[in-house]
């Protein structure tokens, strides 16, 4: 096998490299499940948008963007308030130099995206303080099980990602629910992590339904539907369709742990078959604790993408190196993918050099 | 290579043979899709379903059949006013055997499968009599596309079927408007063809468009528009987006030889990647002509799974001897690769008491 100096074995090292040396050389398919939230609209909750009204664009736009390279539903690219662009750009640059597969999902978003996209039923998301989350949780889940259960014969193996502004505070939320210690673990697209509001919003819709901290624990399905996501459903479906088919890479950072909870309350022998993909920005952020998280749950693989922005021309993508975005649209474990998927030939470096290609454009355009 | 004595060689023999030889052993993908239109509710058009009005269940049960063999939307079976079942009975029989992945594309389907689905952005198809057939079609094409592009990647190659009622009636206008000769060609799923009705439907369509016979030769997506239907611009985009990577078997009547002329109106060279993949009573069906339009087009390798359904312990199924049905849902190019992907291993008998299995069980729950 080869080394792979630019994936970080961060967690269950000798079961990272079982899991790479399966994956080496095979093909895979990249699932990007999508779906929007009136959470996301909480004032301060997330940064996956200009502004909280855009967050309800921001899903579609990323897959467009991996589709087409450019966006359609929004000018240019989702950026933060800041100004820092999606990590799609990641996302792209692996798969324009892998030709890696994508299928879009639509867990249930608002504006629908202007690309090619499964639908599996799913609704966009209500503001968790409800207590009433997500609809039609069992009919969702089911029909994304039907569909990766067909989807595990396309590939060698799956990587899951997701696109959902206000995802870390509905895993937070299904991870309190379920009896984790999710407290001040979860990642944010900031800089500065806003736990405490996080926290309030994922007590403040516990209240809602009645429900204490742990009360769920083995119940996931009804942990998303009362304080949960859309995505969450749907990746569930596709990962308990899919898993006994295949290996399967988790890509994204503490909402993969949440569904590391889910899957886990469901069947825990699917378990095995997983593991997380993210980015190096994640496994080292000091404000969040994916490892705490993961380690609750099992001792499943956790790899990431060794990618550092700090000789970039651009300054928004400088800011990744200061806490901003971090991960996201599948961007760490489709960069692994690409990597594995060459026995190493696709490094760090040229993935780098494509983001680069793929911004300069992008800016250029303005 | 095997010499799969249940696959007729039914047009351009030795062509047939090298597409037969590049698939064998190869994992397909079978690709199903779907539509439903004003025009298959004319009365006497359409005998994909019970009545007119139930033809716009008739795709999504289909689906659902091959999905979970049961349908949802509606109770038991898809069935011709005759009580005939649908050719979707063979497709599963083929994919229960061999295990070939299935995905649903909605071309544009009124009552949506409960099913997961790709969704290209197609509305259901209009009375062709309008003269506006097909909104949206150029999008619906290019999404598509760009789905056929990644699919592609998926599979070693595709087999493209479909489920629309009143599928001949557009097939027939499209490919007068484009200027083929075919007249008394199409293909029906009654046993009393009628042409006479069809052909007069078609002249009204174009009369309605101001369009003569040949006027739209070579520009195949006004002909669509005007008097086609929604899965013509979902699965020519599919095939425009994945034949330069893969092998293609259109998997259908009379309906694969009007997209052949679609897809040659817009790039011929494309055309040589293509099959056609029916069944027997499609090719001894002595009211249709595919030969007949497929040669207009090009020397398409044209081959058939020849099924017999004389001995059926059901007299629904012996009914297909008589000219019922005859093909839909991509039954005959999927029985096609199932058997090839077994190097014959799956035969014409083992799918039909596979076929008697499933509509046993179909049955006797009634």
């Amino acid at each position: 096998m080869s080394d792979y100096p630019d994936i970080l074995r961060a967690l269950n090292a000798s079961r990272t490299e079982d899991f790479l040396k399966r994956i080496e050389g095979k093909r895979p398919l990249f699932i990007c499940t999508i779906a929007t939230t009136e959470t996301a609209k909480i004032p301060g909750i997330s940064a996956a948008g200009k502004n909280p009204e855009l967050t309800d664009y921001t899903p579609s736009a990323d897959v467009e963007f991996l589709h087409y390279g450019r966006c359609r539903c929004i000018d240019g690219l989702p950026v933060t308030p800041d100004g820092i662009p999606t990590p799609a750009l990641i996302t792209r640059a692996a798969i324009n130099l892998s030709g890696i597969p994508i299928l879009v999902v639509d867990g249930g978003s608002k504006v629908k995206p202007q690309t090619p996209f499964l639908d599996v039923g799913g609704k966009p998301g209500r503001d968790i303080r409800t207590g009433r989350a997500v609809e039609n949780v069992t009919s969702v889940f089911e029909r994304s099980m039907a569909a990766g259960r067909d989807l595990s014969k396309t590939a060698d193996y799956l990587v899951l990602g997701e696109s959902i502004p206000g995802g870390t505070t509905t895993a937070l939320s299904v991870m309190l629910a379920m009896g984790l210690n999710a407290k001040g673990k979860v990642s944010s697209s900031m800089p500065d992590n806003p736990h405490h509001l996080k926290l309030s919003v994922a007590r403040e819709a516990m209240g809602a339904t009645g429900i204490g901290e742990g009360e769920l624990e083995g119940k996931p399905l009804e942990a998303i539907a009362a304080v949960g996501d859309p995505t969450q459903a749907s990746i569930a479906g596709l990962i308990m369709g899919a898993a006994r088919e295949v290996p399967i890479i988790m890509a994204g950072g503490t909402q993969m742990a949440a569904l590391l909870a889910i899957i886990n309350g469901i069947d825990q022998s699917v378990t095995d078959r997983l593991a997380i993909g993210t980015t190096s920005w994640l496994i080292r952020d000091i404000s969040s604790d994916l490892a705490g998280l993961v380690s609750q749950v099992g001792d499943v693989p956790v790899m990431a993408a060794n990618l550092n922005f700090t000789e970039s021309r651009y300054p928004g993508l400088r800011a990744y190196e200061s806490g901003a975005v971090k991960e996201g649209v599948g961007a760490g474990g489709v960069s692994i993918s690409s990597m594995a998927m060459t026995f190493g030939r696709i490094t760090r470096t040229s993935l780098q050099e494509e983001i680069e290609r793929e911004y300069g454009g992008i800016v250029s355009k303005r």
